[in-house]
C-alpha cells in the first residue's frame, strides 16, 4: 500500500534531481474546451517525460539501499532515459535493454547518460530474457516501468506539484491522466485521493490501445482488442498492481481515436506553444471530446512529455 | 527620450492585458554554450510573441488620450495581430494592411480579432499607399511597429521583467535580443541601461538581412546588401529613431547564417519543448556562434515569437 508519506518521502527524496516544472493555462483551450484547465508540464521535466520521477525514486532507493550495483530495465522510451539519468545521478551503471526498432535519437539519448544498450528482438519475450540475460551477468537490480510502488511513488509527485501550487485555494473538480501501464494514472489517483479527495480522476486512452477501459469494467487485467496508434508511449497493458489501485480511485477511462489525438497535439503547439508528444495529448483529446463531463469545471491535466522526432511530425 | 518613467509607466499600463512570461533554463544547451542562458518565453506572450507588449501601450495610449476612433497599421507578421489584438482590448475598430502573399494563417489570426484585413501588393509602397488610404477613409491612428516611442517603452517591459526576476542578485553579464527595425532592441537596451548598467547589450541579426549591422558601424541608416533569410520577422531596416537609440547603448551586433538559425531553433525545440519561430532563435545562434564572447557568462535572451506554421517547418 503506497501511503501518502511513501508519495511525500518519494518527493523529497528526488526533489534535488528534478525540476519543480511550470504550470501553463491558454485562454483559447479553455474557451475550446469550456472548462478551466491547468497544465502540469512534465515535458520540461528531466529527460523531457514524467518518467523520471518514477526512475529516480526507485533508484536512490537502490543506491541507498546498497541494494545492488548497476540498473537494467526494457524500454523504447521514455522509461529508458529516465533510468539510465538516475543511474548516472547516483553513478551506477545501467543496461537498457532496446528493441533494435527503437528509433536512433531514444538509443543516442541512453548512450548521452552514459548507459549501455543492449539491442534485442522488438518482442516483449526478447526484452525480458534481455533483461534476464544482463541480470545473470552483471546483477543489476530491475526498475521496472509501472509494476513498482516506488516508480509509482515517484510518478505521483507530479499531481503532488500541481495540487499543491494550483489547487488549494480551490480544489480541482477533476485530474485527467494518460493511462499505458497505468503507473502515472496510479500515482496521481493515489496523490489525489490523499490530497484533494473531493476531485475526481479521470484517464485518457487510445482507442488504439484500449486495453485499461476494459480491465476498469470487468476487473481483470485484459489485453486490448488491436494495438494501432500513435500515442506510442501508451501501448503497454496494466498489472495487477496498477489496476487495483485504478479501480480503487479513478472515476471513468475515456478512449480517444488518433485524429482526435493528433488534433490535440496541434492545438497545444499552436496555441500554447509548447511541443507534446502524441501520449502527452490524450487527455486534452479526451476533454475536448466529453465537454459535457467537463463544463465549467477546473480541470488539472498531467501533460507528460515532449520527445517527439521532428523528422516525422504527424502535420 | 524614453525616460525609465516612461518604461515603468508603459509596463503599468499593459500588465492587466499581458502575460508576465516564465523564464526557463536548460542545462543541455548551458552546457553546449558554456555559459548560463535564461531564456525569456515571449512565445507565450499573448498573440504569441512580445510585440502584444509595444502594440498594447501605444493602443492603450491612443484610446485614453482620445486621439482617434480607430487604429491601422500594415505589417505581414505579428505586429498586425499585436494592433488588433490591442484594439479589441479598447473596443475599437482596426484596419490592418496585409500583403495579398501573407500566408492565410495570419490573416486568419488578424480577422480572429476581430479586425478588418485590407490587401495590398507586397510591396513596401503598396502597404504605405494602403495606409494612406485608411487613414483617410476612416480617420484611423498608426501604430507603427518600430519607429514610435510608444511602441519601443512597451517592448522594452520584456527585459524588464527579466531583469527584476533574474537580474537582480547577480546581474547578467550580458542580454541579447535580435533586431528588425530594432523596436525590441532598442527597448531591451533601454531598460538594460537604466536597470542593470553593468550588463552590456548585444544584438543577433541574420546574414541575409544585414542592415542593422552596417548602420551600427556607419552611424547612417543602411540597407541590407540582400534580403534573404528565414527570419522573416527581421528583414526590415532600422530607423533613425532607432538606430540613435541602439548606437548609444548597444555593444555588438553579430550575423548568423540561415544554417545556424535553423540549427538554434531546431535545439531549442527539442532540449527545452518550446515551440519558437525562426526569427527567434537569431539571439541563441549568435550565442553558440561565438563562444568566446560568452564564456561562463550570465546571458538574458529575449525569446521573441512561436508564431510558425507547422506545415513549413525547416527540419
Amino acid at each position: 500500500m503506497i501511503s501518502i508519506d511513501t508519495i511525500r518521502d518519494a518527493h523529497d527524496r528526488i526533489r534535488p534531481h528534478i525540476h519543480r516544472t511550470a504550470v501553463l493555462t491558454n485562454q483559447t483551450i479553455n474557451d475550446r474546451a469550456g472548462a478551466e484547465l491547468f497544465f502540469k508540464c512534465e515535458n520540461f521535466q528531466k529527460i523531457g517525460a514524467f518518467k523520471a520521477r518514477g526512475g529516480l525514486n526507485a533508484v536512490l532507493q537502490v543506491a541507498q539501499n546498497k541494494e545492488g550495483t548497476a540498473l537494467t530495465t526494457h524500454s523504447s522510451g521514455n522509461h529508458a532515459q529516465a533510468v539510465a539519468f538516475a543511474a548516472r545521478q547516483v553513478g551506477l551503471p545501467a543496461y537498457i535493454v532496446m528493441p533494435r526498432t527503437a528509433p536512433q535519437v531514444k538509443k543516442e539519448a541512453v548512450l548521452g547518460y552514459g548507459a549501455e544498450v543492449i539491442e534485442c528482438e522488438p518482442t516483449l519475450d526478447a526484452r525480458e530474457a534481455g533483461v534476464r540475460e544482463v541480470i545473470q551477468r552483471t546483477g543489476a537490480v530491475l526498475v521496472h516501468p509501472f509494476d513498482d510502488d516506488r516508480v509509482i511513488a515517484g510518478q505521483a509527485t507530479a499531481a503532488k506539484e500541481l495540487i499543491e501550487d494550483y489547487g488549494q485555494e480551490q480544489p480541482f473538480d477533476v485530474m485527467v491522466a494518460p493511462v499505458g501501464g497505468g503507473g502515472l494514472l496510479s500515482g496521481t489517483a493515489l496523490t489525489t485521493h490523499y490530497l484533494s479527495p473531493t476531485t475526481r480522476v479521470v484517464a485518457g486512452e487510445p482507442e488504439g490501445a484500449a486495453d485499461a477501459v476494459l480491465s476498469f469494467r470487468s476487473g481483470q487485467v485484459e489485453k486490448a482488442p488491436y494495438i494501432k496508434t500513435i500515442a506510442d508511449g501508451l501501448m503497454t497493458t496494466l498489472s495487477e498492481r496498477t489496476l487495483s489501485i485504478i479501480r480503487a480511485h479513478v472515476s471513468d477511462i475515456l478512449t480517444v481515436s488518433d485524429d482526435e489525438i493528433i488534433a490535440a497535439m496541434r492545438l497545444v503547439w499552436e496555441r500554447m506553444k509548447i511541443i507534446i508528444e502524441p501520449s502527452c495529448a490524450v487527455p486534452l483529446a479526451a476533454v475536448l471530446k466529453h465537454p459535457d463531463q467537463f463544463a465549467g469545471q477546473k480541470v488539472g491535466i498531467i501533460l507528460t512529455g515532449g520527445n517527439v522526432d521532428l523528422g516525422k511530425l504527424p502535420f
